[in-house]
């Protein structure tokens, strides 16, 4: 049975799905939602494939799996990877996906959403730059853990890696400067030459020159 | 060994917590964190307690985790509460704690910080407007999915439950109706009446009235 994945290419938080799929080796195939023109709020959306009205949405069988920490989790429970090799590496790995889920990946989201892809007119200025402000404060965070490390976790790639790199790979200007991080630079690196891996708009139907963007 | 828990009163964060640990019946300590003036951001405790600045802090003999949702696993896992009886109520509980970390407790964190514990002209008020409305959208999710339901996940009070509730009970105002969303005010009295239960000013030490607020 093919694992289905509801997701669209602009969106970081998919991309963390379906990078850990498509890194362990599992087989699933993209499930194209969307969004834009809001098939993520619509009611039947809302009440048949999930209320938080949010990709990523994972199908397998009968089991149905949202958030992408969540489905990360699945993957690593059924392919034995990207999950830690003991509880210390476990309850790490938990760590870093809990604080990218609070304090990098939902600031990137919607930072990079208010400035690319809502019209110029209409964009929140001052908070935007509240937003990058605390931004920063998590870029340096990352990059001081990063210091003398390959990996976020232990000495191979985990789901560590594929929770925060989720935003970090698009092209889309919202404040994120990859070159005046050194650290979070060469850690990037390291995911990029993982063999299998792909670009968020390589790996997801959907991409902003869709919508003329 | 008693369990230790860096912490202060005004952290909904740290309140989550604390307050799997007093219910499960572990015995633990609070360790008061002088947030307000700045310890949680000082060189000391970034290099010796918690790199990414924030409580709560656990230390369990050798044992040191943080992030409120990674404690709240290893108190499930070592009291045998709050995560579930199944692998399928496991994933349910790590997507409301994920939810909570991405949607709802980080954006009331900050809001309510912003509203009330900085000065009224230092305040972002469009950013703030703009937090506001995305907690909105976060409160419609919840009691949507609390219709019908006295626990977020099961039958019983989970890790779900602890985590999404961190910042509801404090009386500091900064847009949340507990009266307007009438199955969030039901399950959240049922939190109050599980044996054991406190209030965060009750539970943990640190509160407003320290610095005349």
């Amino acid at each position: 049975m093919t694992i289905k994945l509801y997701c669209f290419g602009e969106s970081g938080n998919a991309y963390k799905a379906a990078l850990a799929l498509e890194l362990s080796g599992l087989a699933w195939e993209p499930v194209y939602v969307d969004f834009f023109n809001g098939e993520a709020r619509s009611e039947a959306y809302l009440n048949t494939v999930n209320e938080m009205g949010e990709v990523p949405v994972m199908v397998d069988g009968d089991l149905k799996l949202t958030q992408s920490g969540v489905i990360q989790q699945y993957v690593a429970d059924k392919s034995g990877k990207f999950g830690g090799r003991n509880d210390q590496e476990r309850y790490e790995i938990l760590r870093w996906v809990l604080w990218d889920n609070h304090k990098l990946s939902s600031q990137n989201g919607i930072t990079r959403f208010l400035l690319n892809f809502i019209p110029e007119d209409k964009r929140p200025t001052e908070a935007i730059a509240f937003l990058q402000g605390r931004l920063q404060a998590a870029y340096k965070v990352l990059e001081g853990h990063l210091e003398g490390r390959d990996w976020i976790v232990g000495d191979a790639i985990t789901n560590a890696d594929i929770s925060c790199c989720g935003y970090l790979f698009y092209p889309e200007p919202y404040g994120f400067d990859r070159k005046a991080w050194p650290n979070i630079d060469r850690w990037l690196a390291n995911i990029e030459a993982t063999p299998g891996w792909k670009h968020p708009y390589d790996l997801m139907p959907g991409h902003p020159s869709d919508r003329g963007l």
